[in-house]
C-alpha cells in the first residue's frame, strides 16, 4: 500500500505541476501578442533599396536561377551518394559547376531557412525562428502566446526585392512559407510574380495561387505539382530572358505527404520518395534546357539545395540526426552552383557556408553595398566559387531558436543543454539536458565523441564565443546598427 | 479574445484529458501487480538441468569468455571503422576469429538485451521488456503499475545454469542488471562466483558486490571500475583453468557516467568515451595473455558483442537511430569470436544473427539437447561461425516491448506505429505515429527509403509473418509448448 500510494503520489504531483504551469502561464498571458513591424526600420529598408536603384549596373549581369527543395538529404543525389535515386540532370549541373560539401542550411525547419536564405539573417532576428502555420490555426495562436511572429517582417530586406530595385525581373513558383498574410505576401516582398503554395503541402487548406488569386482550389492534387512548378519555371524563363531575372523555384518535395506525377510512380529504386526525386531532377533537365534553348544558360547562376536535412523518410548521409536537429543531419544539405562564364567545372569545395550567404554574395556579385542599418549573418561565399579562395567564416553558428551549436573548420560546439530533437523526432521540438560538448569533425562518426576534457583550450574558445554571440543577441537580437 | 479563449481552451481541454486518463488509470490499478513465478515451469527447468548433467560429455569442451560491452556502438572499434580509437586487441581477436556484420542485440535496452543473451528468449516472453531499476525506486513502482516483472522469472533457463549442469565453472563478472533481489540473483541464476555490480552505473546505490556481500560501498569509485573487473576475470581464469569454465565478463561502460582509470585519461582521440574504450580494449590484451599464459587460448572460445547501440555518445556506423531505437543503431553492433582451433581466422560473415544465438550456439557446440516445454528464439550459428554456412535465420525480430521491425537479409519491415524512439532521444522512449515501412537494406542509407509501394509483394509477405508473430505472442507469449 505504501508504495503504491507512492506511485500515485508521483503522478499526481507531476499532474499538479504541470497544471501550475499552464495556469500561471495563462494568468499571465491576458492577451495574444499582435505582430506590428517597427516603421523605423521599413523607412530604412525602403531608403536602401533607393539607393540601390541608383547604384551603377555592371554589365551583362547574370540571371540567377535560386532552386530550393523542402526536406531533402545530403545523401539523396547520386552525386552525394545515392544508389537508389538517379539524379544525372543534378550531378551534371555539379560536375559542370561547384559542389559544396560543409554548406549548411540557415535553420534545421522550413520557415527560419527560408527566412535566412532570402534575408542573409538568421530568422531569430525577426522573431520568426520557427514553423509559419496558416493564420487561425491552433498554432498559430500558440506561437502567438510566445511573443513571436506568423509572418516575416515587412522591414527585412529580401533578395528579391534588392534584385528589383537593381532592374532584375524576380519571379516565384513554390512554396513561400513565410506568412500567409499581407504585408508578408511573395508579391508584397519583391516578387513581379508568383505561382505557388503559401506553406507546406501538409497544411490545410493547400491551394495554389497566381499572385493573389487562388488558381488551383484546395486542396488541389498533388501529384501534378511539381510539373505545374516546373512549367510556371521554365514560362518565366522563356518569358523573361531578354532581361536580367531571378527566379525563386521553391519546390514543396520531398517533404511528406509525397506525391509524384503518374509516369514517374515506381521509376526509382528508392519507392515514393526516390521517385519525387528523380521527377525533380528530371524538372532541372527542362529547366537547363530552357536555359539553354533561350541562350542565356552560360551567363546564369542557378544554385541548388534544401532548406534542412530529411525528414521520416530521405537520407542525411554519414551524420548524427533528421530535421529539427542542430546535429549534422538536420542542416547539412546539399549545395550545388552553376554558372558556366565564372565558375570551374568539377569543383568540390570543403569551405564552410551556410544559406545566410545567399544574399551578400550576391550583393557581392552585383557590387551592391550592404545595408547599413542591419547586421547580415552571411558573408559573400563568391571568391570561394569563382577564385578558389578560403572560405570567409571562422565560424557557423548553428541556431534553431535558441544558437545551439557552433562550428569551425575542425569542431563543433554544443553549449550545455544545447542537445536539441526537432520533428524528425517527436511532433514537436524538445530539448535534452545534455551537453556542453566538442566534437571534432575531422574523424569518422564526427558526432560521436566529446573531446571537451581533452582540448580544454579549444572548449574554452568556444565557450566565450558563445557567451559573446549570446549576450550580443540578447543586446540587440534585430541586429540594429 | 475569440482566438485567445480558443487556445487557453485547447489547453485546458488537453490538460482535462491526460487529467481523466491519470485518474482512470488509477481508479483500475487498485493494487501494485506483485511478481511471482509460476511453478509449473520452474519444475520443468529443473528436470531439463538434471537431464543436462546426466547428458554425455564431449572431450576437450571449449572454454568460454563472453565479454559483453554497455552501450558500445557498431563503429566504435578499430575494426568497424573508428578513426579516433584504438582497440588493437579486439582488432587482433577479429582478425585471427570471425567477426559479423549483421549482428544484433537481443534488444535496444540493457535489461532484456541481457535477458535475450543468457535464456535465447525475448525478454518480451519473461515480462521483462524494459530497463530494471533498483527495488523501491519510483520507476521500479511504476512498472509493477503496467504488470511487468522486476526480476528474471526463476523459471528461465540461463547460460551459466546450462554450463554449470555439464560441468563447467562458471564465472560472472561486472553487470547484472536482470533485477536486484533474489531468487534472480546471478548466483541464484547459475553463476558460482559473482563480482560485478546488480545494474548500471548511473543508478544508486552503485555498490560492487562479491556474490552475496558488499565490497565496495555505494557509490564505488568508478575510475577504478573497468581495472576491477579486468582483475576478477583474469584472477578467475587463472584459478580455473584446469576445468572448462564460462566467464561472463558484462562492463559497465562506455555506458555514462563515463570513468575511466587515471592512466589512460587523456590518451585517446574521442575524448573521454575514446579514453574508455582504450581502457576496454587493453583489459582485453590482459585477458588474452592470460588464457595464453595458462595455455588455454587455443581451446577458448572468446565472443565479443554490445548490449545495444550507443547512447548520447558513441558511434553508431552509418546506420541511423541509437540506444532505445528499433532503427539498426540502437541495436546492430559488434560481435567478434575468436576460437583458434575452430574458427578460422580472417572472416568476415554478413549472415544474419542476434544475441539470443548465444545458448543454442553453445548447446549445439557442446551437443546438448534444447529445453522441450519451450521456445527458443534464437538458432544455433555454431556452423555459420566454424564451417562456412549460411544463415540459419530467414529473419530477425525486433522487439522493445512490442514487435517494432522484421528483417531478412534484403528488406527490413517496420509495422504501422513502428518507429519507437528511445532513450537517447528522450529520457522515456516515444513511438511516433509513422509506418508502414518497407526498407530495402542493400542500398546507401538503408532505413531512408520506404519501398512498399513499389514491392507490394514482399511487403504483403512481411506483414503476414508480422500478423503471425503478433497472433502467436498473444497466444502464448511465454512460448510454452
Amino acid at each position: 500500500v505504501k508504495t503504491f500510494l507512492k506511485a500515485i503520489g508521483y503522478t499526481l504531483s507531476t499532474l499538479v505541476v504541470v497544471a501550475l504551469v499552464f495556469a500561471a502561464y495563462g494568468a499571465v498571458k491576458i492577451k495574444l501578442y499582435e505582430q506590428t513591424d517597427d516603421p523605423t526600420h521599413l523607412k530604412e529598408k525602403l531608403q536602401y533599396l533607393r539607393e540601390l536603384q541608383a547604384a551603377e549596373r555592371l554589365p551583362h549581369r547574370p540571371n540567377i536561377v535560386f532552386v530550393l527543395y523542402d526536406d531533402m538529404g545530403y545523401g539523396d543525389l547520386g552525386i552525394t551518394g545515392a544508389d537508389a535515386i538517379r539524379t544525372p540532370n543534378i550531378d551534371q549541373l555539379a560536375e559542370q559547376g561547384a559542389r559544396l560539401t560543409n554548406f549548411y542550411s540557415p535553420s534545421p525547419v522550413c520557415t527560419p531557412s527560408r527566412f535566412g536564405f532570402l534575408t542573409g539573417r538568421h530568422a531569430e532576428r525577426g522573431q520568426l525562428a520557427h514553423v509559419v502555420f496558416p493564420e487561425g490555426h491552433a498554432m498559430s495562436n500558440f506561437i502567438k502566446l510566445r511573443d513571436a511572429n506568423i509572418r516575416i517582417p515587412a522591414y527585412e530586406i529580401t533578395l528579391p526585392e534588392v534584385l528589383k530595385s537593381v532592374g532584375y525581373t524576380t519571379g516565384m513558383v513554390g512554396k513561400w512559407h513565410l506568412g500567409d498574410v499581407s504585408p508578408s505576401l511573395p508579391n508584397d516582398m519583391g516578387f513581379d510574380t508568383f505561382y505557388g503554395a503559401l506553406y507546406s503541402n501538409d497544411m490545410l487548406p493547400f491551394a495554389i495561387y497566381k499572385n493573389g488569386n487562388i488558381v488551383i482550389e484546395s486542396p488541389a492534387d498533388q501529384t501534378l505539382l511539381s510539373e505545374a512548378y516546373a512549367k510556371a519555371s521554365t514560362n518565366f524563363i522563356r518569358k523573361n530572358s531578354e532581361s536580367p531575372f531571378f527566379l525563386y523555384l521553391a519546390h514543396n518535395f520531398p517533404h511528406e505527404p509525397l506525391h509524384v506525377r503518374a509516369s514517374r510512380l515506381g521509376q526509382s529504386a528508392a519507392g515514393l520518395y526516390g521517385d519525387v526525386v528523380e521527377e525533380l531532377d528530371k524538372d532541372i533537365g527542362s529547366l537547363v534546357a530552357a536555359l539553354r534553348d533561350e541562350g542565356v544558360l552560360d551567363n546564369t547562376l542557378i544554385i541548388i539545395t534544401s532548406d534542412n536535412g530529411p525528414w521520416y523518410l530521405g537520407n542525411p548521409g554519414p551524420a548524427r540526426g533528421r530535421k529539427g536537429d542542430t546535429f549534422e543531419g538536420g542542416m547539412h544539405v546539399p549545395f550545388i552552383a552553376h554558372w558556366p562564364s565564372k565558375i570551374q567545372a568539377g569543383q568540390v569545395i570543403d569551405g564552410l557556408a551556410m544559406g545566410t550567404d545567399l544574399l551578400p554574395t550576391i550583393l557581392s556579385m552585383l557590387n551592391l553595398p550592404k545595408p547599413d542599418d542591419r547586421i547580415l549573418d552571411g558573408k559573400s561565399i563568391l571568391n570561394m566559387l569563382t577564385n578558389k579562395q578560403a572560405s570567409p567564416h571562422d565560424y557557423l553558428y548553428y541556431y534553431s531558436g535558441k544558437l545551439l551549436a557552433i562550428r569551425d573548420s575542425d569542431y563543433k560546439f554544443v553549449p550545455k543543454r544545447g542537445i536539441h530533437y526537432g520533428m524528425a523526432t517527436l511532433p514537436i521540438g524538445v530539448a535534452v539536458p545534455k551537453g556542453p560538448y566538442l566534437f571534432d569533425m575531422r574523424h569518422n562518426g564526427n558526432e560521436s565523441y566529446d573531446i571537451q576534457a581533452h582540448k580544454p583550450e579549444v572548449f574554452q574558445r568556444f565557450e566565450q564565443l558563445y557567451q559573446q554571440r549570446q549576450k550580443s543577441m540578447a543586446d540587440n537580437r534585430g541586429g540594429w546598427q
